[in-house]
């Protein structure tokens, strides 16, 4: 059995990290988005990659989902004083992470090599993937112009109108020899809670992935990352609304219609079951809120079995 | 007036923090060895130059006399665990100077003016100029091989015999244009007491420095970094002993003989001071072992007045 899960930030990383508890781990490949990776201080930040890697690891801020538990701010603090910009919010021990990677990538290593050396030496066995290894940039067209994404997601608090979304470099992006390897020998592909525009967006965008995807003979499931008209986190039902879905579950599973088989809703939205099946697609309802290690552990099985009976 | 103090690292930095105190601030021009400047995890660390920053902006440790007080070493900790090195001891706080440094150097700026914005941020009104904007390193000929600077100084705590230096890159180093415009409008110069092989030797060795300085009309004093015989830290006694010199304040005085025209030298050693004379040196015996800040200051005033009696 070999899973892939595809996962952007705090969402997938919870659903990935219920697989990684549930699964034998050399039988896990979390395909990551990096298109919200950015530069700060010349250090290359790989938000969601990173969100995976510390929580997976144990080492993810429990509350924030993101960044390392505990962490101080102290260079961070310092960095403003040096006049720098300080509203992206890197602890100390996170700092490490983007120091060493940009040590490693400036060095001329694959962006792919680098996170798989920085899984091992935090003791991840499942495999944690970049969607690509070229430099993909999302920009959020906004009536105050074209925002890089972080700026518009966390600067400015993501409350910009949402005019559409832009992949800089997505064309030269390529599939990794890596990613094909997993998506060739996976036995279950799980869409993650993740937002489906800026986080599954670029990843399904990358040239070639789509199609890996659609020609795996493994069953897709996607889980909602919408639950009862709203995200858990993040802009995703902005994003939805502002681009024109509808704002729902049942929106996110049009998105996903041509691709999945499966379709995992919250019990809160049972009422969509009919139009979700009308799609096409076949529908688990579960509890896909994650709070806990165990509703983690329990969605991520619930999943799983769900896929085995569309194969 | 215009005071250029020449400086290494901790010793010279406290008699630079005592001229800085004593003088209107915008008097002094600290320039500074880089030869034991180094790259970690692709940072461009500059140990002496950030001594002087610190102790001037009174953030250093004033036990130690390097690094910031109080600091902390979380992202070092966490470097380590990803397995980069960590025998150099970077603090959070300081990690933030090598972090903005790097980002300034490769967006192309010259290290004279990423060092006078980092003193500005910093509140430090003294011109902080580093002895030229162009990479020198100096190595260590030991038994054991060619050594980096540091990788003798601090991870082999100097404990190997010294052979010889060199100094990588010196021939394509320049004097910057702020280095000569402070030594042309110079009243006095001053040699800090710091180490005179690896601090002001690399200092003195930049192609045209030295004459530079011989050429000024102001009176040049160095004051000796060796007390009874010992240096107050680093290994300027090991090096006198191993490249032939006499360990001692004399010692000191014989390689600077062609260069200053006086001397200071601590009480300790008054029965040097007929020996030094004997060079066609001017001495002044004073208390020079810089315990306080009022130490500092007692030292920069008495040097001052010393370098006045010589015009």
């Amino acid at each position: 059995m070999s899973i892939v899960a595809l996962a952007g930030g705090v969402g997938g990383a919870k659903l990935a990290d219920g697989l990684y508890r549930l699964l034998p781990p050399d039988q896990l490949a979390v395909v990551v988005n990096t298109a919200d990776d950015l530069d700060l201080y010349g250090l290359r930040i790989c938000p969601d990659l990173d969100t995976v890697l510390y929580t997976l690891s144990e080492l993810a801020d429990p509350v924030q989902g993101w960044g390392v538990e505990g962490d101080t701010f102290q260079t961070l603090e310092a960095l403003g004083r040096l006049g720098a910009p300080t509203w992206f919010r890197l602890g100390d021990r996170d700092m490490a992470t983007h120091i060493r990677r940009t040590e490693l990538l400036r060095g001329g290593a694959r962006l792919t090599d680098v996170m798989q050396g920085l899984a091992a030496a935090l003791g991840v066995r499942a495999r944690l993937l970049p969607m690509c290894d070229e430099t993909v940039a999302t920009k959020v067209r906004t009536p105050e112009g074209l925002l890089d994404f972080q700026d518009y997601f966390v600067r400015r608090h993501h409350a910009d109108r949402v005019l559409g979304l832009e992949f800089a470099g997505i064309e030269q992006a390529r599939v990794t020899p890596e990613v094909r390897a997993a998506l060739g020998a996976a036995s279950t592909i799980v869409l993650c809670p993740s937002n489906p525009f800026v986080s599954l967006g670029p990843l399904r965008a990358v040239p070639g992935m789509n199609e890996l995807l659609r020609e795996s003979g493994a069953p897709l499931v996607a889980v909602s990352p919408i639950v009862a008209g709203q995200a858990l986190r993040g802009p995703a039902a902005e994003m939805l609304a502002a681009l024109g879905h509808e704002v729902s579950a049942l929106g996110v599973a049009k998105l996903y219609q041509n691709l999945v088989r499966g379709f995992v809703l919250d019990e809160a939205d049972r009422a969509l079951v009919p139009a979700v099946e009308a799609l096409g697609l076949r529908v688990l309802v579960t509890a896909t809120v994650m709070t806990s290690p165990d509703d983690r552990r329990r969605l991520a099985s619930d999943t799983l079995a769900f896929a085995e009976t569309l194969r």
